[in-house]
């Protein structure tokens, strides 16, 4: 690793406007856990499950909140919400991973493409006619923006990175490498056993403040556009079809697909591997945890799931035996107890 | 956007080969839905969902079926089939979204790879040699066709995707960025806790008329090769392992996983997050639900479906509680029934 | 495919070092199954299910047990383990995919990059400064490997590969074309309705002897590393997060996803599209099927499964229902039972 930068007590406490308990002028060199914070490392203190770490913990200072400032006797820099700082302080450790390009050389940028100001472009990437970039984007190595394309303020791509023809991406998005947004989205129109082709006209409006994850897929639209609201955050390799729409601050997690048409809330949280079928709608704020598969609209907040739980292989091979015999199972005890 | 073609109606019937009931001089220059339609707009009616839309729609002219004609007011496309006609329509209305580049200068395109006519070829793409490109295949940019590969005439393929040696894609293929075709088959020999690595001697081989999602992989075979019928449809982030065969015209959606030497016959609709595992083999004219596993072979058309479908989250943990429970409970039941 | 290597079988015998029965002299030219082989192919037999397919080869050699021996009449080689000698064979027969780049002129390799001997950078490869490149390692086109990543001796990149600054891959690698290691864990701290992103400060750091499939991901640790032991083979399109611990010649096939944290122990087999939810821990030697959900650490070695198994989708749609009312189903029989 690059030498990360130091800090000293009182810098780190001013420059995340916390109050100070103990020595100012220690040196702060790295972040850690508690557990494994050694001399020079600043930690931080939220979950109960790792009071212990915090006790025997040889971190040099430690975030925590009031409430549990006596717990730890060393240096602490003290904020209400301890996790929320330790997010701050984690991006004052962090490296500018992005290589300094300017616009590479062997960037192809077409002359009509419309470029701000501080840009950085990257090797061999390409920027197609009438595409935009505007102020503080930074983008990698063999990307492709592509015609008409725009790309909002303070974005950051990374390398591999498809954009296609006229999509819509906010300000200060982070899309990492391998995305691509605006392929076409999966439809067709059949007749007797062939499938003909349908153009897909719309397009992809992303938010600001959107993350989409390495090697995610966000298809245009067939006629209207898919659209991403603001602040939602979009996990590696999750597949989102044409014409889906997603409320401000949802969450996604990986390897998550949304077919065709469905809507999704604002503020919900779509754990990993989840499907969504096409023109299902879910309302705000609903969780649906890990590889469930939603298969019909869900009106109500809330958290939902399916699947059977983890067995043994041996006893799931009996029981997925009776799972099969269930409806005429519940349909004897049912006869036999009106019967009785 | 680019601004779109614009066309007379009169123009329209004939490019479609449809009838023309209204005014034939009215200028269309979009396709919309029948809720969205404004002045300008053509649009379709297929589906008694809409017909509300279709009554209040803006749209200048529809297209619609002549035994619902007479519930449309307005000017007319007349077609037996709208959705069919309405597929064929939107490839008036699409701009060419692939760059002009001609063989782009920064491509490195090997003295020995054949090329046909009228081709494109995007920056940075690289051609191996030996690999063979047909007349009037346009390539993106940052893509690698391998050694000795061939790319059948009319197919286009985006950017970023990479064809490995000896792999066969047929006639009007569309593939879009970030695909892998040809990787190694995940193939192992195990000794010990070890695993040899086993060479991939197979290849790929795509029929015509082949459409692959962003980001999908197809293995080549590990002796002999993996095939991929005519008219086969696949969406994004699929993955095909080695000496997979698909017949003609399956349609396999978003997030699909087909496991080694499975097969699928023709005119299947495999839906999206679907896991087949391998060696099985699937019938003809079989759909698979959305998430399901096929974990056995499936020998008669018809419909297919695993999981539990979605529950609240409280009450799905007591349910799958019952599940494993299910062949003991099944047990004391039958046995309750016999002993009365 | 280019001619591939022809051997007589006395050298074949030498190079695998076996015991040959037969026609010393016998030309072979290829490796094919039992059932497909013709005149000059080697093929072999390791399976009882392919006995009737051992009888009727046309096979010029067969690789075969001391114990089977007798039941094939031509010529032979004799292994202990046949399967491990056909892997063995296989990569005699394997053509060198990877084109002969030596250092490609349009590669980007930072002065600061540390390269060492017999080195193959394919076209448009950019190498950042600090990285490190040791001896006998072959990278394709496209690819990025950032700032004081370091690639271990012999090891192998596809095409479109990137490799995040400061990853560490251990030698004799094998990674496909498409793959992402070291992207962003998924990290944020949620302050009311906002996601507050958090530096990923940790790594990758990558064993020995290990293969990454195409298109798969392996973020970077949130301070920690992500950690994959050494042998571990993961397929195609696979999502590995951050802080996850991977045990040596663990097994993970496609599309699978395994999130934040977990670990996996050594010797383990992760069917494909299975979900491994964050934070769970799975002890050594075990086994999850196909598209199983692991919800909670297993403890014991053995096969785990879940999913209800494939049915007709009308039976399944009443058999979903009733899953529903498991729980309540039971307590009823309970009651009864209780009652008499």
């Amino acid at each position: 690793m690059d030498k990360l930068r130091s800090y000293d007590l009182a810098s780190l406490a001013e420059l995340l406007q916390v109050k100070l308990d103990g020595d100012a002028t220690i040196k702060i060199s790295g972040l850690a856990t508690l557990a494994n914070a050694n001399e020079g490392d600043l930690s931080f203190y939220h979950n109960p499950l790792y009071f212990n770490d915090l006790l025997k913990s040889r971190a040099s200072a430690v975030i925590i909140s009031p409430q549990q400032a006596d717990n730890f006797p060393g240096n602490k820099l003290i904020a209400e919400q301890p996790y929320i700082c330790y997010a701050r302080a984690s991006h004052l450790f962090a490296v500018n991973t992005q290589e300094n390009y300017g616009l590479a050389e062997s960037a192809h940028i077409h002359p009509q493409a419309r470029l701000g100001e501080k840009i950085n472009i990257g090797n061999n990437t390409v920027v197609e006619a009438g595409a935009s970039i505007a102020d503080g984007v930074s983008i990698g190595a063999n990307c492709v923006i592509g015609r008409n394309a725009s790309i909002g303020k303070d974005s950051r791509l990374d390398h591999n990175v498809c954009i296609a023809h006229d999509v819509v991406v906010g300000q200060r998005a982070y899309i990492y490498s391998g995305v691509v947004i605006g392929s076409d989205g999966f439809g067709f129109a059949k007749e007797g056993e062939k499938y003909h082709k349908i153009a897909q006209l719309g397009s992809v409006l992303i938010g600001d403040d959107v993350e989409v994850g390495a090697n995610t897929c966000i298809d245009r639209g067939a006629l209207d556009d898919t659209r991403i609201g603001d602040g939602v955050k979009i996990d590696n390799q999750v597949q989102i079809a044409h014409n889906v729409e997603i409320g401000d601050n949802t969450v996604i997690c990986g390897c998550s697909a949304v077919a065709g048409s469905a809507r999704i809330g604002k503020n919900c949280v779509i754990a990993g591997g989840v499907g969504i079928i096409n023109h299902v709608e879910i309302t705000d704020n609903v969780t649906v945890t890990a590889m469930s598969l939603v298969n019909q609209s869900i009106t109500r907040p809330g958290s939902y799931s399916s699947g059977t739980g983890l067995s043994n292989t041996l006893e799931w091979k009996k029981n997925i035996v009776r799972f099969r015999q269930l409806d005429s199972m519940a349909k004897s005890i049912k006869k036999y107890l009106t019967t009785k």
